[in-house]
């Protein structure tokens, strides 16, 4: 098998995002661009990747180390070319690969695919191999000039005769290199041009001057699409979700409305889960066979079992696992608690840091308790209790299983299996204060306390 | 009049769809498929409806049964083709109509306009009618060859010429016979094709051999969209909607982005209604004159009063009436409950089984404790109420005219006429113990409960 | 400087709105089409605006004087014309200005780049000059007939030849006349047609037979895009948002998913803010540096400091101000409060009429009880407190710095500085007694209360 070797080219400033932000750093699908890069490098196989990055970029660099801890970086000091980018990884070429792909750390949408598709050229004996694609409106980018299946040139605009103009495929900045005339192919390039940059698509002439062939192979435009603006941004997130919502359509879970639904790549459901409109799944989420999303739910690091009911306007947070056939019901956060099979938190609850038994009803605006300002501590209910409405819940607080707890009650102390546990006041009725009450409050008094 | 069966054909297996449930019984706009197919038929004056279902699709049987009872369920027991299908009919074709129109469980945008326009040609002498569509690329499908206006054949794709191929009328399926010849020609069809199957498409040339004509008439291609898949489920769901907001637009309702609203087929509005962005409508909705829904609202089964606001994070459920001038607001759930005209809750709440009187005030927090783990109990509260933030109203319980019920009570006794009511504990301070407490706590010990 | 006047015309009946409101006054993001109108008017340096409305339209001429006090109302007692219309203004034009340009109220669209593109060629010594637009399809549309760059005449449909048919530059109705001239050419016009109307467009053929010269300058379809029913001021409203959104992108804010973003005129972004799916601002709203606004969040008349982080679901109200790295979490409301840097309230809360202080935690389910029936009061809360779950804060009411509320309290006195508060009573335990009243409960007897 041929050893890849993948150069991330990551050091661009990214001035038109307007950001204090490294350009690769912002997010698709909650996950940094260069992460989704990195992502379809490995899975591309690659051997070894080398990213390359602009000074000051120390976010980068650990976002690197985050995702891809194998990989090297390197710096960029000056920004004088993308030829001179790649060569900033020099060490990495040095200790030689069968083929090495560029890569950018800007063009989130990039797929396993599109390195294989780009390599292939270099198994068939080129030297080079450019990728290339079709934009709606090929003004302003470099033209791939083919002649019976092979790249002839890459044509700037400016440079262009009206003929080559014509041309529809261009440029997408991807190249695959041999790895062995790699060094030399790049050692070549020089600066003689109007920016005095270096350009790795000068690579082309040199490898056909020097007698090797260079390759193209086309790609979707979205495959390759850059990422310059917060506009383009929003563009790469569409095309992404459109990804992964095509994806869970196929696997058999029906979206109402699928362009509501966002996902996250990792985002995992079992069959003939229904998700309606407006939903959004942060990372991390499982959800099991028959199990329905309803509208305005927010989900994210959560266990969803099987048949379970979420929503509308449920929030599941890390942590969150719901049992077989668990009803969480609206205005409901769940926060790293497990709820067993049939338990139910039907209405304006807060249930976190807890565990809650199977069959257990939990009555409209429980809270559990669970940070005294300082450290956060758990509550443990038992199965098939029932917490009477507006129980507050001070943990660390365990409730036997059977217990029945008072609407209204705050739990300090811990509540015995089939104990019925009430904290609260009597209730006192004064006819006719109310009546006293308003006409003090509608004179603009105040009322007795 | 002529009278009309219509043969619904709901025995497809739907296996791209992966899903356990039969296919047709997946839901557009909150309704199974057949149930809108069933509904088009009944609309389109059906004297007579047969659905043909799967062996093993008693569920299918069941939701026939629940839209139309009057319908005759027949299982084809093998899958043997379309006209196989048909005949499993058997029983009500020989009956005798005059016009037996063949349709799709599983395309649940037919309206009950195609079904008269697929007839009108038997009205003017035809055998048979097949209905045309235009597909934004017509490959795969059957062209329709027609002659002076007359359908000269179905051609499939694989034994179609070049320039057959080049027709752009393609079948979408349903057919209309004349009820007279039905049984005739459906006879007459056999299984001598590579997959030995009975084809429905055959009709057209048997009856024009017996000297019949066959006739055509061409719809919008989304009236006759097949759903075979979860991407298709939710094109057609899309379209539903698309149709849906139109006529409410036309209607005289304001939908800020329409394209956020999700509708019911039965949804109802008044003149002059506003509704914001990200709106769900279950079923049994009607808003009267004037009212605004704000975003992020979720209703079903409820009904609201003219000039009424409900929203934004308002759930209002089944059940729910809100009278004239009604404020409902932000994360509050209304259910199987009255509130009469002025009556507001505005916050936090859940008013259940309840009835609220006019010009009443719930308070932030307040919730109606309805459920005793056993049974469900009302809450009556009175006119010009005032419900302190945070009660609790265990019911069933009632609340007169004019009370006042303080803050953070829990109501377990009625409440007399412009009474004031209160149950909770007298506030202590206990000077400079939040910063022992915070010494405690940081110091990792437990408070003194 | 030319003085400029501008005409709006307003007088519409809107009957295919079927509305009880004047068409004009119907709303885009959030701000009736005539104060958008009038805006652009104003923004495009006109020197004097008047408006004419129909009768019994009060409602208009209250919001033309509400958004624009300096503008001139007439109304058009009866509608004969938009010539009528704007010589309804006659006293206006009687006062002498070197441009008058003739707008219209259901228009929101147009932009003061419009206008004075339709200024240009009277600087050029044109008597009158005409907005063109090429809609996608120009069926019904009065054509555009012009020479030399100069405009021989508006054709209308009917009056059109074939040849003439196949212009697509459409008359988009905006015109603009020679300040000196234009009484003249109003007074010549007259209704002579059939439906005995004085027709604006007659003044270019009037100009011409003068001797005067007719310009014509094109725009965007979208910038001069009328609205005559709901359909079309949904669509108005897609376009201005999408204007909205693109300033806001190109600002340097990422909307996660523009499209679901809802934006006011006036809401205004730092760097770097994260704007997830399906928010909505309402107006006044500023959002400073790195804050983010987290899905499902309402957001209008607030301030959200640097690096503070808002929702999801979360609504904030006018009034809300928010200091850097405040956190407004899920279910919660904030109205006519500040809270100071580093304040949290984190679930299911009301705080409104309040100040809380830097770094102070509420709890889950606080509510500051503001309200009495009669009054609003505020509550105040000093830094670095900790107000515990469900806390109910009975304003007026003080809560020192460092206090410490016990969960579940209902807070009516001034809590000291670093004191504990407490109100809640004791939690009783009762062995076996939840057995006992399922058992009750299951055999459909009453609890004993």
């Amino acid at each position: 098998m041929r050893q890849l070797l993948v150069i991330v080219l990551a050091a661009g400033e990214g001035t038109r995002m307007r950001s204090a932000r490294p350009k690769v750093l912002h997010a698709v699908a909650g996950r940094p661009m260069v992460a989704h890069v990195l992502d379809a490098a490995l899975e591309a196989g690659a051997a070894h990747v080398a990213v390359v990055i602009g000074p000051d970029h120390d976010a980068v660099a650990a976002e690197v180390r985050r995702v891809a801890p194998q990989a090297e970086v390197f710096v960029q000091a000056e920004r004088r070319g993308t030829a001179h980018a790649v060569l900033a990884a020099r060490a990495a070429l040095e200790r030689g690969f069968d083929d090495v792909v560029v890569m950018y750390g800007d063009t989130p949408l990039v797929q396993p695919e599109t390195i294989a598709a780009l390599r292939a050229p270099l198994t068939e004996g080129a030297a080079v191999a450019v990728l290339g694609f079709r934009p709606p409106d090929p003004t302003g980018y470099g033209r791939l000039v083919t002649e019976g299946g092979e790249l002839v040139a890459i044509r700037e605009e400016k440079e262009a005769s009206a003929e080559e103009r014509a041309i529809g495929l261009c440029n997408a900045g991807l190249m695959a290199l041999d790895g062995r005339a790699a060094l030399d192919l790049l050692g070549r390039v020089d600066d003689a041009n109007a920016k005095q940059e270096f350009y790795l698509t000068d690579v082309v002439a040199i490898a056909r001057a020097l007698g090797g062939r260079a390759g193209v192979c086309e790609v979707a435009a979205e495959d390759v699409a850059g990422v310059n603006s917060r506009a383009q941004l929003a563009e790469a997130e569409a095309i992404f979700q459109r990804r992964l919502r095509a994806r869970v359509l196929e696997a058999g879970v029906t979206l109402v409305a699928p362009e509501t639904v966002f996902l996250s790549a990792d985002t995992s459901f079992g069959r003939d889960v229904i998700v309606e409109p407006n939903v959004c799944f942060g990372p991390g989420v499982r959800v099991e066979d028959g199990a329905t999303i309803r509208a305005f739910s927010h989900v994210e690091g959560a266990h969803v079992g099987p048949g379970a009911i979420v929503g509308p306007f449920a929030r599941l947070r890390p942590g969150a696992e719901l049992g077989q056939g668990v009803h969480v019901g609206n205005f409901v956060e769940i926060k790293a608690s497990d709820l067993a099979p049939g338990a139910k938190v039907n209405h304006l609850s807060y249930v976190g840091d807890s565990s809650v038994g199977a069959n257990t009803n939990i009555g409209a605006g429980t809270i559990t308790c669970n940070y005294d300002g300082f450290r956060k501590h758990r509550t443990v209910i038992g199965a098939n209790a029932f917490v009477g409405t507006n129980s507050l819940l001070v943990a660390p607080v365990s409730v036997g299983d059977g217990a029945y707890i008072g609407t209204g009650s705050v739990i300090t102390d811990d509540v015995p299996a089939d104990a019925l546990a009430i904290g609260r006041a009597r209730q006192v009725n004064k006819p006719g204060l109310a009546a006293r009450l308003r006409a003090r409050l509608s004179a603009g008094l105040a009322p007795k306390k």
